[in-house]
């Protein structure tokens, strides 16, 4: 049944200016008012769209949402497509465009239901400014309808969205009172905020660095959210860009391994989304503060030391991978370099899949 | 054979976060190194892999790229999609894709022939710092090879992208001299700018008012480039999101047609390129700094009165269009109330036509 039901709407890491990262959370199965919070905005309504045109040829062909491991992606690898199946777990269940399909939309048009659907995410919760993780959440406000949406940060982040996006220069000023469109409200790190639209629901940020800047080499930061519903007791981590405590020098991973494995149950553990940008072929200088597989995995092991255990059954979903020129779809290849570091580290049974945007993860 | 090719990258007015507006331009005809320079930049690498994965497609069919008039572009109103031919006036010349295949290019894959392409964009010129128009300027800097690409602006359009987009918080400041990926220059209002890398062209800046401010009501400017071909005295306008001179109370509009009718011999004015983006409507106070079809055939009337002529066989290619709830495709809507009321104001034969994305103009 699952408690998070967790739509990948972007899970690239660039450099294309499509599909970047951007996660649609909302509770697993059939409410009768769905609300989704997001983490990130670097796509929006148009990959909503193309998720729901595809979710409505599928049912037209009859095809189960459920039954997608053999549908073709795109990769512009080795082959233009790939099987979904060889992204995924075979033990994540993972369903084609939003969990439920509300059967009650399919005498609107497709672009109306888009935008009913973009009007259901209430809440954002923005990793970091950087304009893959914020694009659409701007050039979407047009469509933004009635209600007003909230987007929560950390301080720095919420300044730089308020100082250099919403100025009346990058962007028409939305956040002035009389606009009635965006409410950009700030967060405390390791402050728990209660989810407004989710019944239950909490969000708790924690500071992580992402690399220096080109200036002055100063560290940059990004968050990570976890988001709990307290009634289960679940909770997934959602992470933005982020790099290893091994090359910041700095133990914001580790403290925030620690604050799960302090208070969240393992079994409750449902989930972590995390990036891995690149190859272990990439030399450190070049992973401009993001994670390549070696990396990934020496956090997971210290995330399964503050736990005591290994980190058997726990889904962990990559995104956020850079594509370039390559023989092999740089996915593929960081799923295998993290399965097989895994392995040799003695992570435990972790089940590793790779976001797909257009698909929802059940946790 | 015409002087210049216009390849649409994009030409949304949003709010979709993809297909906003972007123009490719190069010499018209087949040149064994071809450059371009690109206008705007709301849409980028993506568009060039959609478009040149079309291409080897219809190549594969054994389609000629001048036979597209009949082809399905998505439209998402009455019908998912319409035949371009419903867009465009039957004496415009396009066609799809790039205006020339290179064959060597086929060897490639799909992704390394798009990075290929992308990065013989020399030359961007933008118009103003709306994120619709820079985003994939931004977002696809990574995919930047050896050679630096530049970027002009006038003053203060270039101020807001060095101050609030590469500013190391937004995006990296890949401006700074170390980088060697972008060469941010200002250009001057009316003074005429060499290309380096098309030689016998210039491009020629005006400032036009786009609407004011949310904060102080204070008027935000954007860009026209008059882009013209020493050799055979050809020149095009290229115009970003502009108002009407009825609506801002000034005399921009005034002052570029006045410049046109002086410099470019009607014969040479290959065509326009500009914005249209809401249907008339569209009340005056939700036009927020954008034309509608009034104000735009308002605003030729004001050029055929500077050329003292009518317009007979002036090629204007309508960008920029909204897209929103709605029966008919608003593109359609304002190429109707474009051409009628042209015809009641006795403008001369204009050939109206909306631009598409993926298709090239030779002009």
């Amino acid at each position: 049944m699952g408690t998070f039901a967790l739509t990948i709407l972007g899970a690239s890491g660039g450099p294309m200016e499509i599909g970047n990262q951007s996660v649609m959370i909302a509770k697993a199965g059939p409410e009768r008012a769905k609300n989704w919070i997001c983490v990130d905005a670097g796509s929006g309504l148009h990959q909503i769209k193309e998720m729901l045109a595809q979710s409505r040829e599928a049912n037209r062909l009859g095809i189960n949402q459920h039954e997608c491991m053999e549908e073709e992606i795109e990769s512009l690898y080795e082959s233009e497509y790939e099987p979904l199946g060889l992204f995924m777990d075979e033990r994540s269940d993972v369903v084609r465009g939003l969990d439920t399909l509300d059967d009650t939309q399919l005498s609107k048009s497709l672009l109306s239901e888009s935008i009913e659907v973009f009007n259901r995410i209430r809440e954002y919760y923005i990793t970091h400014a950087h304009l893959d993780h914020v694009a659409a959440l701007v050039i979407n406000t047009p469509a933004i309808r009635s209600t007003e949406k909230k987007v929560f940060a950390l301080p720095r982040t919420a300044e730089a969205l308020r100082t250099h996006i919403f100025n009346d220069s990058v962007w028409p000023d939305l956040l002035n009172e009389d606009s009635f469109l965006l409410n950009l409200q700030e967060l405390q790190e390791l402050r728990r905020h209660t989810v407004a639209c989710i019944s239950g629901w909490y969000v708790t940020p924690f500071r992580v660095n992402h690399g220096v800047t080109v200036r002055n080499r100063l560290p940059y930061y990004s968050t990570a959210f976890l988001i709990g519903d307290e009634p289960s007791g679940d909770a997934i981590l959602v992470c933005g860009d982020l790099d290893s405590d091994l090359l910041s020098k700095q133990q914001f991973l580790a403290a925030m391994w620690l604050h799960l494995a302090q208070t969240v149950p393992f079994d409750n553990l449902k989930g972590i989304l995390i990036e891995c940008s690149s190859t272990n072929s990439t030399q450190n200088e070049c992973l401009y503060g993001h994670l390549s597989p070696r990396f990934l995995v020496h956090e997971l092991k210290q995330l399964s030391r503050a736990y005591n255990r290994p980190l058997d059954g726990l889904q962990v979903i990559i995104h956020h991978v850079k594509i370039g020129p390559g023989m092999r779809d740089p996915r593929l290849v960081i799923l295998d370099e993290v399965r097989s570091l895994a392995a040799s580290e003695a992570l435990g049974d972790v089940a590793f899949s790779i976001g797909i945007q257009g698909y929802t993860f059940v946790l």
